[in-house]
């Protein structure tokens, strides 16, 4: 490969830290991927890549070679960078190299294809970007159809996304919906029954019977779903706290509903 | 309160900070606590305080007065510092005023409590101390009985174990086995069931029938599990995996089978 060599003073240098910091405005949902594991979900999920910076002093195996290629010829833009650059930008211990600007999919909710049942999750004011990708790992395990954003409290583009997802957030269908009325209007044209993940004055998920159509609300870490939730007659949901703690991790209490509503879903 | 006030230059300061980050020895299994939540979670738990460590320049609530109270009397040495040895200190952003050196339970498993039905988890080689301290989250709330840890790759004493776990860490008994074998031996004279979770070769979770003693093993983050617990005939369990991605978060994964087993065990 033949690429311009850039340096630590190169304005990209300061967009890729905008980006990955969140330090700027972001309105095309672009993100930093680094390393080849995140590099592979880039290009297996094909999303639009911006800019790619390749090292190729950093020591690296060739399949990171032959990805690199991929990258260069993919990328609307591509440079060569040294390892002192590569710190500069790297958040990471070992990232092989391989750094590049790429953009979230753009999904039209009024054209997503539902099927005659369908799952779906609303992650209401989720504040930790490392649960927020533990969620979007598990709609992808579970083949949820979509995640619902409201209050939202965390970024898509944060890199602890795209890592604690496993780079499924490049795959699952997200939207972002500044007014949870929004989300619900979504959600009731589409048919779906809302189920409220509480503990209190719930159903035990076990003896919940989803509809064929169900989406489950999740709330913040510290102060669960939102009121805007509440007062609509929706079912409540509980997974059973048998100890002496009162509530679960946000991610392993929608996992277990999600793979409880699926089982029943789809019959096994 | 009239505590003696210690500067940053204080022996406890560094004895502190090598606990918290793990840089001395420590064979008694001492931890740091900090803020309002974790020392409620120390006092709840009735662990020993060996030191106390109280800021009153942080403005703080009458709640933390009271706390402040209720563990100087408690711990073994208690002393006043101020704000910039609270921030020589302190890990987090809020820590309240509110410090201490606290000892994890110890657990003499030969002596544990079992009844007709039980449930364990096998922690082999988890390596995040963030999914081991959600793991014990889940284990107080399926009221599992308790947790072996093999090939330990995180400590029970990280920060973010107390955090991930809520507190619970101090409540859910907790067993390191240096040699896998070990751990086998005691599951095998408590006949315990043992399922590997693993999707090659594996029955779903929903049909598998877990018997009156069983006990999961879930593996790293990176590896799975370790070939010890191969090759011995035990059954393997697995979640379905519906979508793109070729696992789930270990927590997660550990979750959905854990409270499947509570389930059957209890029969709801």
């Amino acid at each position: 490969m033949d690429l311009q060599q850039i340096g630590v003073q190169h304005p990209i240098v300061k967009r890729i830290l905008d980006i990955a910091r969140n330090t700027a405005s972001n309105r095309a949902g672009l993100f930093v991927a680094e390393g080849l594991w995140a590099h592979e979900a880039v290009l297996e999920a094909g999303v639009p890549v911006e800019v790619f910076l390749w090292c190729p002093e950093i020591p690296h195996s060739d399949q990171v070679e032959r990805l690199a290629d991929q990258l260069a010829s993919k990328a609307a833009r591509s440079y060569r960078i040294g390892p002192r650059t590569l710190a500069r930008i790297a958040e990471r211990d070992a990232p092989d190299g391989l750094v590049c600007i790429a953009q979230l999919p753009r999904w039209d909710f009024d054209a997503l294809p539902l099927g005659g049942s369908a799952l779906a999750l609303v992650a209401d004011g989720v504040e930790i970007p490392g649960n927020l990708g533990t969620l979007i790992r598990t709609l992808d395990a579970c083949r949820a159809d979509c995640l619902l954003l409201t209050n939202r409290r965390t970024r898509l583009t944060h890199p602890k996304v795209l890592r604690a997802s496993q780079g499924t957030s490049l795959r699952v269908p997200v939207a972002d919906f500044a007014d949870p009325e929004d989300a619900l209007d979504w959600l009731q044209r589409n048919d779906f029954t809302v189920y409220l993940a509480d503990t209190d004055e719930a159903v035990p998920y076990r003896s919940t019977r989803f509809a064929r159509r169900s989406v489950l609300v999740v709330g913040s870490e510290r102060y669960g779903i939102s009121k805007a939730w509440y007062g609509k007659g929706f079912a409540r949901v509980s997974v059973p706290m048998l100890g002496v703690a009162d509530s679960l991790n946000v991610s392993v209490c929608a996992s277990i509903l999600l793979y409880e509503a699926r089982a029943q879903l789809d019959g096994w």
